[in-house]
């Protein structure tokens, strides 16, 4: 057989295997039969509670083994790099474990569950950098070809100075009262709801895409639902038939506004009971030179408006971001050719690799998760506070 | 000459004769000759205080005579109707002096400047309304097709019970900073700047598409651009040649969230510096049964998402708002043939003749414009006491 | 009373007050209103063989007077120019009695049922203008701001060499089979169907856009319902009860191919059974500089790719044609504040009284009405023919 | 290591390593990762010509070995499967002496270059169905989520009786004259232009989706830059310097209608020369019940329109075709997480491996090769001879 490539290799290990432990299996095994790499990441282990799961998944995604024990992952020689794709509630536990021994980290967002947790991760990254590693949080959608062709575009002044970015993030999954009381609607596994699931996607992005960060906010949180059926149905206690209901302790939607370093304007809106929004993550930047706006549900598009020019031709100019040189793409297939959601964790591989090689740090890093979790914690703030203006401590 | 119709005829006066009077004027002369009616509008008379042009304006857009004095006007005994479009400081005066002297009136909208203001004009026209006079405020975008077929969906309980609203008003003509400090920006003529211009029309259109009032706001202005040309341009003091800047008194943009009566949350983003949004009213609420969406900027069309059908079929449906049947197309063209903006202002006042002739309240009345200026007024104390939720005074 | 204006009256006599009367008689009541005039149209009379219709269209539409004779209009000494809006079959015989009696002449499109009808219209037109009088043919959708800027950007060159010329217009409204077998389903009366109707307007904006005449076509028909129940219902003769039925005896539908003189193709689908398209008239050009697309749903845009940009920032933008320095929206609203269907009419009245008082010739011209006959034989006989290449003959 | 999978392997050996090289490993790669498979396909072999390169092309795409003639390959006991991905040229002949050894065979679309060479390739798929072998050719659009459940939707009736299909495809390569004279717009390897690589996949959809056959065409081609730089740019004889020129002998546009066995309407425009329009395929059909519109550059999302919806709230609905019960779906990420260009690939080789494991013949099946090509020779006929209506032999 052949060699598999000239680079040398650099041992993965991932701990979790459900919807993102897949989407990050995907990004591993192709992002070296696509771009060209520094190292080439070796599918070493996947880490899970459930022996038989595990053993399965590992089949299915293609790692070279199984784990039921994330201390024994770490424990492994060949596992350089550890991707956490668990639940919020275990990031800061295994993350720190990792960093502590001398692994090179991904975690999923959001960072943590708390400030706290958040702050001891970054904490941890910082000795850890000092070692040579780096860590970075699986904020994927800054990869999306199309706003990292924005976040280009914002740096090189086409926008000029920004007065306002807009950020909604809708899914509609909890419309229906009967859908269970999922790990997603625990606040002791999963910190908040819509707010640190797609509002935590929101914040960094808005902080990203300007390249400033928000210092304060003012906000609303909602929880319609109030009680949902217990996973597994049933309640078996063996009196009247009929399911067992749980309260849901985290929020359905949440509304707020904040000020960027710059004074810009910036309002956010997630909610997962918009009716109809699927994965409807909407982003508008407006400046005094132009604007750009994007559509998670069209992802291969940017629209761009260019103030400068003569009024009577200019308007919003839709850019299929599938040209050569545009990011991410001199990999990938010939214009019009669109890729799809999964492609962000292609591109997050192929630039943690980089940085790892080049010994610079990946962006976004610990730090970056930090700043999205002070900002969550200041929404939470506010909301309890009559949505009194709320400093983001930075 | 053949009589011009067998409906009685109801004289109509007009104060001011810029955008809205030229809008307003279209809506007049046109409603006769496409819907029936149960009275006939006579332009008797325009009414502004430069005698030259108001004469011309008169000519221009089929007024009968015109007229230099708000008060003379108001003495005709052939008007029965006063049409105010001047700036929004006027109103209350215009307005309750109409309605003391017996006359119906439609009144721009803001309705007034201050929440003050719009009691008293409120009270004048409950006064009115005893001795059969109508008052209505001229909220005309509630009378585009597409938005008066989807407060019909609502009624009907087409999205079932409302989670969402979110309307966002984005114009950019204030971007150019040299843009003059025309009286729109001046707080003492316009009341506020985007906030009553855009926000009153987000608001109304919120409180009414929902069927029920907000309770309550949390909000952020700003001023982004603070000093602008005088109008006029050089100042003439025999100096340096330059403009001569003055200070915008009125908010470029404001953000707010809220709360509806039912528990619905509200989210509003109103700016006139959103480079290359144009007149951008996008107005979508998420039910949960459904979910319905607008764009003035294609303002044909009412995007409807039911929930109720197979997720694997459903989806956002581009409802064209021109079949027979829709929101007042039985006076228009055939299906697919669109109305535009001024088409509003004919609907306007067909639906307040109808209101005279039946002798019931026309809606929106000024108790309605009553209920969007205290929701501007807990905008801007919510703004002035670091964004605070905010109750709205009803 | 007000003078009406300086300008000089023209008066104005329409034959015909269905939907498309209705449409003229809103373009001849505003355009005074709106735009500055050379001339002053006086809405003299209109003209319809039922007394009691035509009565009541004139108080409705806006007319002085009615008349039941065509001729007795053309014998009016007030009535300087004939507006014909009547079905295609009386076209020639009327617009060449008021060209022989020293009208000038607005006549609806198509200019005829036949190309001999046309050719002999286009004569009396050429033999009238030179006696001063001018002949217009009523293509109204070069006047809709998009497409009248779309010319505009095609002269200057903005898409270069033109390669392609793509044109469907699809209507939805025989897809029912029990639609009645109206005038427009009987070829004595309308010549032919969705070819003579929809295809009219597709040819003509295809030579007008392209400025440039069609050489040659090969085209198919169809006819998908054949027998269509007769207006008015039941047949009474005592039988059974059941709807009388007639044949069909116009296309349903039609596609055909073609090359412009420059050797650029052409395409143009059109058709009345196409499901869920009410009034789709798009239309794309593509040069070797750029390219242009529009859709009559959306008229208010036009999208423009500029191929000289680098190809990282190029795409579709979208103008929203309602700048003050776009066709004529001088007259109309703030920018974004979209027109209808209907201002086409207007923009037609106003370039029309221009070129009567300007003493030049009025675009399209019946010349140009009868290029596009002759298109439409050729199509027809290409249809005939096996669908075989037909030169049309110029 | 933890064994693959519990499903036998089943032997890949790939010919040719470009652009559909590179699409179809990515398929193989991820098929077995995604979906639950009958046979885990083995990536044996890939085989170039050019030794250094395929070996480079074995290692970035993930083969276990290369090979360097195809007839090695075929000779290989190991591989059960050959997927032909080299230029039309040498399709048949690969094809039919893979299908001679014993291989199951996937090939590349167009199926060959000729009606001849389809016709030998169709007689030898058929002689090699009786030993249990498949043969597939490779037109992935089938497989699109999006068109998969527009077929399924004309299947079950959803739109009636079929009026109108209307495809185009278009894409701007060739604007640039400087564009070289790549093989593809040779005719001795690319058959021919824009038509056998676009119009291909254009005559394929129809048919599927309309589930019937074009019983004939009418059509033009057209060739608008005839001389091209050949690959290699200058000439290198030493005269004066200069690109050498090479005439194009391939179509850059066509446009085609045609009929389909039931009578319906279908047209076709397939261009390289249209600014703009990257890899523009939009499909759309019209039936009595209803329609569907699909546009490649937008490919998760299907446009469904019911006629047989009250027309008040009637419309064209985006369809997201990102639910688990989409077809393929069941497979990738939660709703609204679209799917990419590459996808199409994934899902070609999982359905090709259950053909196999079933016994079953695969669709697109040689036959349905054939039919297209028998179209394109229509086609080019029709354009050879003036455009005549030319019957499909079937």
């Amino acid at each position: 057989m052949l060699n598999d490539t000239a680079a040398p290799a650099l041992g993965v290990g991932m701990v979790g295997y459900a919807f993102m432990g897949a989407a990050h299996s995907q990004g591993w095994r192709t992002v070296g039969r696509v771009f060209d790499l520094p190292l080439s990441p070796a599918m070493r282990a996947v880490c899970g509670r459930d022996p038989a799961a595990v053993r399965e998944a590992a089949v299915r995604l293609g790692w070279a083994a199984a784990e039921t024990d994330w201390r024994s992952l770490l424990a492994r020689d060949d596992v350089q790099l550890v991707d956490i794709c668990t639940p919020g509630a275990s990031h800061a536990e295994i993350a720190i474990a990792a960093l502590d021994a001398g692994k090179h980290v991904l975690c999923e967002k959001p960072l943590a569950n708390s400030v706290a947790e958040a702050e001891a991760m970054a904490d941890a990254a910082r000795r850890a950098r000092d070692r040579g590693q780096r860590a970075m949080v699986g904020f994927n959608y800054r990869r999306t070809p199309a706003l990292a062709l924005a976040r280009h575009m914002v740096r090189e002044g086409r926008i000029g100075t920004l007065r306002h970015v807009r950020v909604t993030y809708l899914q509609d999954w909890l419309v229906d009262p009967e859908f269970p009381l999922a790990w997603r609607l625990q606040r002791d596994q999963a910190g908040s709801g819509a707010l640190g699931d797609l509002g935590a996607h929101a914040i960094d992005l808005a902080q990203h895409l300007a390249g400033e960060a928000l210092t304060g906010v003012s906000a609303q949180t909602e929880t319609f639902v109030r009680e949902r059926p217990l996973p597994g149905g049933k309640d078996g206690t063996g009196g009247a038939a009929g399911a067992a209901y749980g309260t849901v302790t985290v929020d359905d939607a949440a509304v707020f506004n904040g000020r960027l370093a710059s004074g810009a304007l910036a309002s956010f809106e997630v909610s997962r009971v918009a009716a109809g929004r699927k994965n409807a993550l909407c982003v508008e930047l407006n400046g005094t030179l132009g604007s750009l706006s994007f559509d998670l549900e069209r992802l291969n598009e940017l629209h761009f408006h260019d103030q400068t020019q003569d009024a009577a031709e200019a308007g919003f100019r839709r850019i299929q971001v599938t040209e050569e040189n545009h990011p991410y793409l001199e990999a990938w297939w010939p214009p019009g050719h669109g890729l799809g959601y999964e492609h962000t964790f292609v591109h997050q591989a192929r630039d943690l690799l980089h940085a790892i090689a080049d010994d610079t740090d990946p962006s976004p890093s610990f730090e970056d998760g930090l700043r999205v979790q002070r900002v969550l914690a200041a929404v939470e703030e506010s909301a309890a506070k009559n949505c009194v203006y709320t400093p983001v401590l930075n």
